[in-house]
């Protein structure tokens, strides 16, 4: 069902625990879209899910700009997201690389995610 | 008070956990009623719990259209509540009539549940 | 980050696990402030976690109003925060007070606490 | 179940929200009991819930001793559960005295629950 | 992380949200798996995670007798999973099964898995 | 409270939401800690909370050997808790070194956090 969501354009899809009545434990859907999705994604929500019933509302949104960077590592190179707001900037080494470079060199995830970090540090201070 | 909220005519009531500043676990009241019942669902709120405020928003809905059905299985009659929406149809056995009908025969309330759904989907079969 | 929102005049910031796509265990940040607070509030949150997004929403809200009185209690002296909203009147000892008169004491925090609502309740009669 | 399992002598009984594999999010079941209910409770479990395993531990537990207080306040006699551990001892209103007070008297539960804490102090006072 | 502990023999990995000292959020994992399976479960986790300790305890458990059969249903055949405990037995549709025919059939996937239950009912009147 | 505990040297103290029954949302308290301090925990998880009784279990620990280097940045020094296990090592930037020199340089506590990866990786290079 979430992957249903997003690959129809849902921005985000997150699931909160919550407690309803009759002591019944349960679990909250948010779903994030554009307001032009939300037919298509009440459908989906309704078909995939024991829900009766969807709740709507606007928001406001602000997102960092982002583009992408590459770094080497002694592991391999890695994209970095780079997202930035005025003059604030922040770098995050993709998930997906990290994994892959980690597996080949049969090393944790964290040293590869590490490596790019610090590779994009000195990049930084080479500007 | 949840009790309370739902007298009054809220249409839902949960709970979810949170946690607040200076390191205290919490939890968030939400409700959801009519418009014309904010400011009784207020009274109640600020009443029955120890909360000094209230937040409010309008959101729209969708409900999906519902109606009863009965279906007869091998322990007794169960109602379903049948959810549609355009072409789309969800049937949910009514836990009432399963804990019910599981008491009587002290079975598993689940097995009274499956039966009413297999029942629905005969039922189904023969429009 | 926390703190640093509720320097710049953030009424309340509070956590929620929520689970995002991915299989990745996550928490939601809210942030309740001033409309006027909002462009500052993002920068800060921008800046201080890994988000690269912020949404917003107007909510309204009812407060009760709030004022302090003080109690004599064996411990000492104890504020406690009266709210009320038309006739309803709610009283909370504060935690500060509790807590210092507690460990001067050596005694459990909750029975200053209790010690506190008691001699309120006493006031109250006297009225 | 819930209800079954404490009839049948469970301690305590409490749900726990996780998150699973496969990105599904979860309930924990825990159940507090004596060894000696361990099938019976085990038996209800699986034939109620969902699951198809269950895991078992043993713990050894301190337990506050309990004696029961009444209490006269404005609103009518309340009684108090009164637990002690060395020359530690708390009191708290029950529950459903405050309740069946308030709703006669149609006043919030909690102005009950603090006369009755406020009465409860004066009457250590007393001793 | 998750995969890789399922990967080398883990029962169950699961997340639950707490909230730690200094008023960090955060998320604790819990995986169940051999004795054997400790140190290279525990490798793992130290690896790929920020944790810098790992806790252990042994459980006893109860497992249902599990095995599989197939029904037909009108979207095709589904497996599902049978368990048993005593005079005790629940079955359960096959997700991916149930998720393959409702994509070929593009219908929600909760019409094939109540129809899977349908069929299984049937097939049980039949023994 | 939770100071109280970690003052005694318990090693660890968290918050787990959960919801009990009558539908009340709770929070489970977990505290980690020496045999020896058992007495002494338990007398303060009761005298401090509203709790009436405590359960124990004995864990057994795989716990990291650490120590702790500094690394230079542009910011100023921090230091890092080197932990290690085998041919595993992690280093992590202490927050408290990183929040003051983000204080006095006006910028957010990731820069320095990611620039005292960055010189930390540096060094590992340079072994």
């Amino acid at each position: 069902m979430m992957a249903k969501l997003l690959d129809v354009g849902a921005f985000d899809v997150y699931f909160t625990p919550i407690q309803m009545k009759k002591n019944r434990p349960a679990t909250k859907l948010s779903v994030l879209g554009n307001p032009q999705a939300r037919e298509l994604l009440t459908k989906i929500i309704l078909a995939e899910t024991s829900t009766v019933g969807v709740r709507y509302q606007t928001w406001q949104r602000t997102i960092m700009k982002r583009h992408f960077i590459v770094v080497q590592t002694a592991f391999g190179p890695v994209h970095l997201k780079v997202a930035s707001y005025g003059d604030l900037e922040k770098k995050t080494p993709e998930y997906a690389d990290c994994a892959r470079l980690a597996q080949a060199a049969n090393i944790p995830l964290m040293t590869v995610y590490q490596a790019a970090l610090a590779a994009a540090g000195q990049t930084s201070k080479e500007k």
